[in-house]
């Protein structure tokens, strides 16, 4: 597969390309598929040959049109991807041509008290790179060199399009503490459950995932999660089965209800761990009387560190990961529109992009 | 001082009293003092001779009416205390006779899930000494000699009645992992958040109180805090100032009001530590957004461990808390009633109950 890469990427030549594509969030939902604007790399920057970008709930966010004041529109959005270098500046060392690749996309300051306390991945300037800067969701694709991960050689570009939400499951579950032998609580089953839910399992585990949808919820058994319905079953009940009265070790609040957040608390043992990783944009109402009489620790997480990266790269390469049950669907750049309007209709796991319109070819997998 | 106590005691002894005294709570508000029923030591007891008990807000909210539910009335209450060995239960060791001594109030079932993981302080079926049994409301106090603390020589009884206090701003204090350097916020300057602010600045650390009331400023000020009244002043924009625009190490709230709980986490630097101190019976609004967005951690911390009531006995006998000036009032046993009163109505620090008297005849300090 990579010589295969290597003498796709060849053929198109960047100084080549005639009419290379971006998709573009324009506001209102829109998703607009035009010609590119490709950029030379400059000295510390890598362009790369985007293989698959993954849609995320950010993503849809933006579409929405919840983030406008944030995204500057035409956008082009897209932070979930996997590619082959296609050229790179003057100065990048240890990365060449055709090497397959993705991206940790954030840009830090270095300066500020976030960057000089050493957690730059939480930057008090942070620049989301396909938020708050282009994203991959173009052809040809340049960023900093420092960014850029490689991947190792048996790893399908596909499945390295599940890098970046991975590695925010890795980070869940390495701020978590969470160890070999204990038990864990995830509260949903959408793809950063699972995730997560996998990443608990690798790392030896036991899981218990709840969540309402019936598929979803075979989907995590068949994972080696024990699944309740919290709807119709006793969630807090069948916890404390579990662990003999004593509670979870970590629970993991991914559904981000008011319910779920309230509760969240309420499976965790004396002095367990509890990670709200769904965002609540508005304060909510939590169990702070819980949180005493436990002593239980509240974590947050925000996207990763490097060695997160790597970890879900590794994991990935391991096949530790049902990558391909995880990946529903994938549609072609011209079709981003309609990946878009699917995920807000249906309850799909992850949709790829296929940007470079390989799988159209039958180049890929 | 240790002679003088230990002749009064040889005065007193077990057999030899007609009409010991006890305070009761009877309910409805009321503290009734009557005869005591004292009890000799079973072999693992020890019997204290009471000399100062203090009055915690929990006393207030049990008189209060607020825990009938759990308090078994008639109930002789008191939990912070100090006192002299009386006698001690035949299997006892390391205890005798005329040793002043404190109590840590808990009793744990070492069997549940919590006492199993070595969290015994905070047992599922945790006794609380004074609440859910007898306290030290009386003369003669019998209680495991596995409970009792030995204070040293030179440490005045009525400062010893602050052990239990200091032993929970300690516990705090420890919970944060405030360490030599840092910055501590102290949201609220009762007792507690007093105590809080002195074994933070103990352990080396900058601490910022915050507190409405000039005179409890005042009080932390001499204590070398940075005071803040949060109604006049932007608490914000001070912690920023002083901390470079990175925001406090660790965050305490202990003013238990839904404003201070909603704003806590807003003072904290990026991976910085908030203990919610207070106590919030209900689920509050808490910003579940600013904890992921700088990756906070909330922790809980209840009572304290041994290891608390060592630390705030060794603070005391080095003088590095302000006992004297925490120490509002003394009153006798028979005017408990009247503390309750005086304490629910003003702003008082620490009251103490003189159990025996000792004041009145000038014996003590
Ligand atoms: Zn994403
Ligand atoms: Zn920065
Ligand atoms: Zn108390
Ligand atoms: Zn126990």
């Amino acid at each position: 597969m990579q010589q295969n890469q290597v003498s796709r990427v060849t053929h198109h030549r960047l100084e080549e390309e005639t009419a290379l594509r971006a998709a573009r969030y324009t506001g209102e939902g829109r998703i607009e598929v035009g010609e590119a604007e490709p950029r030379t790399p400059a000295a510390d920057e890598v362009t790369i040959r985007v293989a698959y970008n993954g849609i995320c709930g950010t993503d849809l966010h933006i579409v929405q049109g919840h983030m406008d004041a944030r995204v500057a529109m035409p956008a082009v959005i897209g932070h979930e991807m996997s590619g082959v270098v296609e050229q790179v500046g003057a100065e990048v060392t240890g990365l060449a041509t055709g090497a397959p690749v993705t991206v940790m996309p954030l840009r830090w300051c270095g300066e500020c008290a976030s960057c000089l306390a050493g957690h730059q991945h939480i930057c008090q300037r942070l620049d989301f790179v396909g938020i708050d800067s282009p994203g991959a969701l173009q052809e040809l694709w340049t960023v900093p060199a420092s960014l850029v991960v490689p991947l190792p050689a048996g790893l399908s570009l596909q499945h390295a399009a599940l890098v970046e939400p991975l590695a925010v499951a890795v980070h869940d579950v390495r701020r978590s503490r969470l160890r070999e032998g204990e038990t864990a609580v995830v509260i949903g089953g959408g793809p950063i459950g699972q995730l997560i839910a996998v990443v608990a399992r690798a790392t030896g585990a036991a899981v218990i995932l709840a969540e309402p949808d019936a598929e979803r919820r075979a989907f995590a058994a068949a994972q080696g999660a024990t699944v309740v319905d919290p709807i119709a079953e006793d969630l807090a009940g069948i916890v404390e089965a579990q662990t003999a009265g004593a509670g979870a070790d970590v629970v993991f609040e991914v559904a981000g209800t008011r319910g779920t957040a309230l509760d969240a608390t309420r499976h965790a043992r004396t002095r367990g761990r509890v990670v709200f990783v769904a965002i609540h944009p508005e304060p909510v109402p939590v169990d702070l009387h819980r949180i005493f009489w436990r002593e239980l620790e509240v974590l947050g997480a925000r996207v990763y560190e490097r060695e997160d990266f790597e970890r879900a790269v590794a994991l990935l390469a391991e096949d530790a990961v049902p990558a391909d049950a995880l990946i529903t669907r994938v549609v072609q750049l011209d079709e981003t529109q309609t990946a878009f309007d699917a995920l807000l209709s249906a309850a799909a796991m992850k949709i790829l992009v296929d940007v470079q319109g390989a799988d159209e070819q039958g180049a890929e997998r």
